[in-house]
């Protein structure tokens, strides 16, 4: 008999963490501190709330089918931003909206990989990656990174096999927070494109980067194309992901492979998602600058609470967009770790088991805290709580 | 050099007939006919769509994520319908949302079949499930029908093998129309069983049978969850294709499976649409009496102009729910005809070709007419045009 597709992936993280939480219960003095997933710091602004609910009354057509690929108007939209935001030439041609950023890494990588191909995966990953390639009967090839959790491009070369169909890589980092150079991204871009393998980008979190101005310059290559497959996401930006609403940027050739996919596993993005993102994009820039100042804010709140736990042997790895990756200094694994932070803390994160290969020397260690739906107070709170973990240290 | 998964497939049908309109001009007094897409008569009512503006800013928490497998009031709600509907007993637990029909069918082909495995379908088929089944690995085994579109139940016995996984109907069926009687379906569920194989059926349509009464008995199977996996569209019956919400009916460890590929393909349906669903089944059971009326009138008007054509040789095979599939009587292959019918009539249709495998006797001889978004008087119209057809007829 053999595995069906999902026999051969575990279950969802973030469902899994929830389950954790049946039985225990907290008070009005201790209330959970949920951290375990990438959720905005709140619902969208109320200007964008009142557009989707004009455009529902307005304009009848959104509640019918659109294209597959999505609304020209938005494609359009996004190849203006992005040819401002990484200079280069991008076309609406070149863009196609899918239902999230996560159905974005799926069709691209049904569009240029089959059963028994490679990834190239850095670790810790993010396991939605690893499950959709597991399901998809590619090989998730993974790559430690060191303690500043960046992979090594010489160490990419070497991994790669005549099997290999792209790197992945996540900038800023989910789960480990990082931001990659610039020149780290060109370095693997410039492998990539030497071995005739796509990079695939994803930059769901490009909106809450620290740095000024591009955070990559590969756009910039006329034949970008060729090599580079980004992927984006809305809800982040505009707080839409109860909207399911990504994007994909690549050469036209995989966007058509990719529409064979989006048809049938959803015949189009749904279309008041879509409006909204659209008016996102056209309205909320100056918004959206702020919401950005406050993440970052947010991320600072991280580091000057750190001196609460470090002197405990915790160490943070990563910090950026919405999540910091630790290492913590116990003897227990990460899993048992983040099942008593929920029952004796009231805290509630993902552990590192869910982002790493079994031999990872990461997995038993580490801890994400997913921080852009607690603010300031509630950060200084958090470290409060890690700071009174009691357990064996590791030898 | 493998395939990738989409290599395995062909282009999305909808999609490549709107090509063919491509530099094709219409006329005021003879506009386009598109009889090619399931549409639906027309935009949701006013309450509907104000319904969802009102939630769209009273209710922030829908833009955020909701579970994976839907909202817990609209699982519920499908749950105690399908008890009243179908008699026996269904519990939310065993109801899951999925972001549209298109995907129940691919999350749940994802739970039960892996690569190299088997599925019996039907001929003609729905597209959209056969480009499901190359796209994964899976063979999709065809069962021609005979002039009356029913599959033989002893025939399928005949194409099992160690390898088979499931069957698929779809009734009412899509493209042929055709209601599947119930001594049918359980006949074949019978056979499903005796195998240990699923039995999947697809009622996207049932809105729309003209039959009174539940189309089939297998939900009062005190065991019915141990072969039957039903699949249900909200975008027909309410009129919601743009929102992309549907349902997979089926036993909780066939839904804990899907919940791995629909948190990595989606993460969760919409929100929004799930509200428009559910307020949907709450207050328009009257108003789709009346729409399922309206679409039954529409059939009636495809048996009423058939005398402009069955002259000339067309025949009918199946009329139901959204569909008319006719046998047509030239020499040129389906796909030739269909073209034809663009550029001279100035008709849309979706050709045999895009049904049915190669060596299907229906493949070059026969035409899918999808009637719903047209009324009476342009279903007048369109048999004015098909009877103009002028070609050679077969010998």
């Amino acid at each position: 008999m053999t595995l069906s597709r999902t026999n051969a992936t575990f279950a969802p993280p973030v469902m899994e963490a929830r389950r954790w939480l049946k039985g225990v219960s907290f008070t009005a003095e201790k209330p959970l501190i949920n951290v375990s997933q990438a959720a905005p710091v709140a619902p969208p602004p109320e200007g964008l709330r009142r557009h989707i609910a004009e455009i529902a009354v307005s304009n009848p057509e959104t509640h019918l089918y659109g294209p597959v690929l999505g609304l020209p108007e938005l494609r359009a939209e996004v190849a203006d931003h992005w040819c401002a935001a990484y200079g280069g030439k991008i076309t609406a041609a070149q863009v196609g909206i899918t239902s999230g950023c996560n159905q974005a890494f799926s069709a691209a990588l049904a569009a240029i990989a089959g059963e028994g191909d490679e990834i190239i995966l850095p670790t810790p990953w993010y396991f939605n990656h690893k499950m959709w390639l597991d399901m998809q009967g590619v090989t998730a090839v993974p790559l430690s990174t060191g303690a500043d959790l960046l992979p090594d491009p010489d160490q990419i070369l070497r991994l790669m096999t005549p099997r290999t169909r792209a790197i992945v890589l996540v900038t800023p980092n989910n789960p480990g927070g990082v931001e990659y150079p610039a020149e780290l991204v060109r370095a693997i871009y410039t492998h990539a494109r030497s071995k005739g393998v796509k990079l695939i980008v994803d930059e769901t979190y490009r909106d809450f980067d620290s740095r000024s101005g591009a955070p990559h310059d590969l756009f910039s290559d006329p034949d970008w194309d060729q090599t580079l497959i980004q992927l984006y996401s809305f809800s982040k930006a505009y707080r839409l992901t109860g909207h399911r609403v990504g994007a994909m940027v690549c050469n036209t050739e995989t966007l058509a492979e990719a529409e064979k996919f989006l048809d049938t596993v959803a015949i189009c993005p749904n279309q008041l998602g879509q409006h909204a993102a659209l008016w996102g994009m056209k309205n909320l820039s100056d918004w959206l600058a702020q919401e950005r100042l406050e993440i970052l804010d947010r991320r600072q709140a991280i580091t000057d609470n750190l001196h609460k736990i470090d002197k405990n042997g915790w160490k943070l790895l990563g910090a950026g967009a919405y999540f910091a990756y630790f290492e913590h200094p116990f003897e227990m694994d990460s899993d048992a770790l983040a099942k008593m932070l929920v029952r004796e803390h009231a805290v509630l994160t993902l552990p590192g088991t869910m982002f790493t290969p079994d031999e990872d020397p990461l997995r038993k260690r580490s801890l994400r805290i997913a921080f852009a739906n607690v603010d300031r107070e509630e950060i200084g709170v958090l470290f409060d709580r890690i700071a009174a973990v009691d357990a064996p240290h590791a030898k």
